[in-house]
């Protein structure tokens, strides 16, 4: 039944390869778009002819085409070619004639654009309905606030309306909506995805966002829409890498007990909690003083920032200010009151923090947090229009000006029915990584996927070994997970692969020297025992310069695994072996090792 | 005789090995000073005891020591402890209780600070003269400014008072004065050096710089101070290799002849054209336009980073104005009308133009400028203090806004006596690039150092190294020149360094299998011997797609030179060179083995 058809990307290339015609996926999402009786989802729907004959173009299935007949919805701050872009301000809106960057690559992948969807004007909020359209409603309860600024693209998804959206996220507005409406907001490593087309809110800041109702299905998106663009000045040359298995010694951090801040909502607390709980099974969970977070949080609408808000709406307040919403008004007008000499000065403020908070993140490999710390009604937002927004925005204000990744995870509802979630956030490139915990996240516990009640997909097998523009490399002492020198591998885009014995003809040794103490492992002739390795995917492009700082007696040799796999890896010159090297080969596994040395 | 002693690193080294006392040498850069009959060099010269106490304090000659008793100057908007700071303005002066992280290093390393130099006031200027102190002489010619803001101490080194001198260099000060007194100036990559305890011009943009009489001197220092400091929030992790020679394919841009600007001054034109002509003989020499580059120099001063100097400034102008130099007052009173979004908007076309020319130095491996278009006198400034100093920064204002390194090298004198001499500019992390073609060019023709009329030292023998980009690979078998495999590495962009023997160390082994035969070569811990090899250097990005095609038992480790260097290069697994490998030791070369082999 089409009705019952669920729109994740392998159900639907599943439909389409047993036959699903385009045209009837078309016919379907125009039903979907009436069923959700909510005119606030989209400010423009794509004529229907117009897309009946897109759809008819793109011929046969084509599953060389990724994207081939896949349903998207694209936030009204982002350019579709022949549509208006509003950004929810008539007095603003103009025809375009030309897709935005990350669109047309969609487009050129076979995606079918339906239409632009609602946003808080200017995409200057975090409620969703500071929009002079219909406000669209929250996908699980009208009471709530949808979340924004990015909240048609939200609920587009959550509806099952569409297999995924964009959204713009500056301050929060591609994650605060997702976990409002159940569903998965990755807001990638800024820079990575092109601007080009896109309505600015800071420009400095702004991140294209992807909604979508699956951790896997985002990532893909992501992975298509990343490429690098010249003609974007902010545009980063950014790998995105395939979805990364954590590594088994993952080290996360999350707001400390003293410095977490639920506003009241107790229930918010206790989730976070039992998440936190879970967590702890898998991974080194550290409370880490949130306060310096906060303090950048605070310069995005109460320092400078604000003035590149005033950039692109300045004009339009001098000429015709009635043409924008009073709150924005308000929120924009600040800029007047701001000197360059101010911005300096809260420039030179988030670059001390930036470093203070460098030396927090440098020892984990993620944060977690929730993505929201409570749920503000429509109610609360009409009595106070700024406050209840300003909080929405306490764990995801901060990501952007500390050029973080966030992806927005939905898990297990809370005991009154409201979405439950977590934010993982990482230093820049580490996009893969946040995807590989979210995949176990979004599994935790009986779920369905956004408002829909389709049930959660089967976990993809995940391929274990590097790319094509990989290199595998097997490390057998301080460069495994947790260990001192994981670091070289991962702020190189290294990702963990898999864990295992090699075949058994090697032997261990640690080496003088140090800290940190490292083993040496050489392959004999005879008499050799398994040792445990762990195998990590390098950028091919990373090699040299992971290599240039490996000192002798190591080297990097072909390692024989018992899986039969022969990644690269550590070896050891056999000439060091000999003095006051120590055979540890006994204990089959460096972490042994260093256990047995520590009282 | 000490009182013609050069100051160079090499001279006072060699006179400290002959038995040269620090308590000495303190005696005669006093009485250099006194010779100079210059008060306006030095702002404050550190007390005659205490430098002899100190120099006392350094005990016997220690060449461990890098700068064991080399004196140096500082400019005076950098902390020395227990010396004032002035900045040139008596109101704005403290006392520092510590040395700034460069000037710490320095001592570290046993260097000996002199004194405290001159500078235009908040070190905002290019001429040297704005200052309430006697301004510097111009040590060639009194009638010709004598360069800015760092004029003290580019006098310092000029007039051979002292071995080097630290400057900064925001807009062109640690380059424009190096080129009015005919000595070096290094400007390192933004970020390379510590600012900590360095007063701000433009916090976002300042470099710490240096003086010295010759390049390689310059580059010493440099490598000695480049130390990230975490505490710095703009300091960034670069590293500093020793001196490269330029690649044999260099590729140089230079102005264009339609946008290259001299302000008629005619000798300043044919001495740059003849400097090309010299560089054509040893690179490919490309024109381009040089307009993009004059927009970015327009934005330092007419643009927002006005408002940097504003929030150092700006208090004191509040409270006090009449304590800052009237022309100083003027240039950062533009501040007061710039907002936050004309901040913002300048960030955006500086954004803009950084993007267009990185697509112009993209395929360059550095650019080359006049230092100076011209020389304004004393005189000239007295009647328009701004525009000849605007007009001094047209090579300069643009290098830290486009993140570039920079290295004023003097060139033989023009034919009216004036000091000769270009700037070479590259994309960051290539100082030593610059370097070793700046050893090339203060060796054209018959010079001498500064005003000093000293010679130019014999250049040191450079070891053939690999570039920051690149790594050094030692091939031993099939992979060197003329051979089967080398073309693995010349396809790669992979040339050649040099060739010579390891250490008496290894053994050399012929490996079953082919073809072709392979040699596989072994360091042993006992009874090895020298084996010769070819080092090449490959580009960092390269290596990792090398190594995925090295099969077993090959390795990459690091190799022991009988030269002291210790490339990456080709070794075995001991596991490998039993049963059929034969041991080809005593042949010493494979070369000679296949030569054997061959009928």
């Amino acid at each position: 039944m089409l009705e019952e058809l669920a729109f994740t990307l392998p159900d639907l290339r599943r439909a389409y390869a047993q036959g699903l015609q385009p045209t009837a996926l078309i016919a379907e999402v125009f039903r979907r778009i009436a069923h959700a009786r909510d005119p606030g989802i989209f400010i423009h729907v794509i004529d229907r002819d117009t897309l009946l004959a897109q759809a008819e173009a793109l011929g046969r299935f084509d599953p060389d085409l990724p994207f081939w007949g896949i349903p998207f919805a694209v936030k009204d701050n982002i350019d579709v070619a022949d549509c208006p872009t509003t950004v929810a301000c008539p007095a603003f809106a103009y025809a375009a004639d030309r897709d935005a960057f990350v669109v047309a690559r969609l487009r050129a992948a076979g995606a079918l654009p339906i239409g632009k969807t609602n946003l808080d004007q200017f995409a200057t909020g975090l409620v969703g309905v500071r929009t002079p359209w219909p406000a669209p409603r929250n996908a699980h309860d009208p009471d709530i606030v949808p979340g924004g600024s990015s909240s048609g693209s939200a609920v587009a998804v959550a509806r099952g309306i569409v297999s995924f959206s964009l959204g713009t996220d500056t301050a929060g507005s591609g994650r605060v909506p997702a976990a409002l409406n159940n569903i998965v907001g990755l807001k990638p490593t800024p820079g990575a995805l092109s601007t080009t087309g896109v309505v600015p809110a800071c420009r400095t800041l702004d991140a294209v966002s992807i909604f979508a109702l699956t951790v896997a299905d985002a990532h893909e998106i992501f992975h298509e829409v990343c490429a690098y663009d010249a003609d974007d000045p902010y545009a980063k040359p950014v790998r995105a890498a395939a979805i990364s298995s954590p590594p088994p010694q993952l080290r996360i951090g999350i707001p400390s007990r003293n410095s977490i801040r639920f506003f009241g909502d107790d229930q918010q607390q206790d989730a976070f909690d039992a998440a936190c709980d879970r967590l702890r099974a898998i991974a080194t969970v550290t409370e880490i003083d949130f306060t310096p977070f906060y303090a950048v949080a605070t310069l995005l609408y109460e320092g400078a920032w604000v003035a590149e808000r005033d950039c692109v709406i300045g004009p339009l307040l001098d000429t015709n200010p009635e043409a924008v919403l009073p709150v924005i008004r308000r929120i924009v007008g600040r800029a007047k009151d701001l000197s360059a000499t101010d911005a300096f000065r809260d420039f030179y403020r988030l670059a001390d923090l930036r470093r203070q908070l460098q030396q927090v993140l440098e020892p984990l490999d993620m944060i977690c947090v929730p993505s929201i710390p409570n749920f503000p009604t429509v109610a609360e937002l009409q009595a106070d229009p700024i406050g209840p927004n300003s909080r929405l925005g306490t764990y995801t204000n901060f990501a952007n000006l500390l050029g973080l990744c966030a992806l927005a995870v939905p898990a297990p509802a809370r005991a009154d029915g409201r979405p439950g979630g977590v934010t993982l956030l990482a230093q820049e490139g580490h996009d893969a990584l946040l995807a590989g915990l979210g995949t176990i996240i979004e599994r935790w516990g009986s779920r369905s996927l956004g408002a829909t009640g389709w049930a959660i997909p089967d976990a993809a097998p995940r391929p274990v070994t590097a790319s094509t523009t990989e290199v595998e490399i097997a490390v057998c002492g301080a460069h495994m997970s947790g260990l001192p020198l994981n670091g070289e591998l991962t702020r190189r885009g290294g990702r963990f692969l898999r864990q295992g014995p090699t075949m058994p003809e090697y032997n261990l040794y640690s080496l003088p020297g140090g800290p940190p103490r490292r083993p040496g492992m050489v392959r004999c002739s005879e008499g050799g025992t398994s040792i445990q390795v762990e195998v990590w995917a390098l950028p091919a492009t990373q090699l040299g310069s992971f290599i240039a700082g490996i000192p002798a007696p190591l080297c990097i040799g072909t390692i024989r695994m018992a899986d039969g796999t022969t990644p690269k890896g550590f070896l050891c010159e056999t000439a060091a072996t000999s003095g006051e090297a120590i055979n540890v080969s006994a204990f089959g596994d460096w972490r042994l090792v260093l256990a047995e040395a520590t009282p």
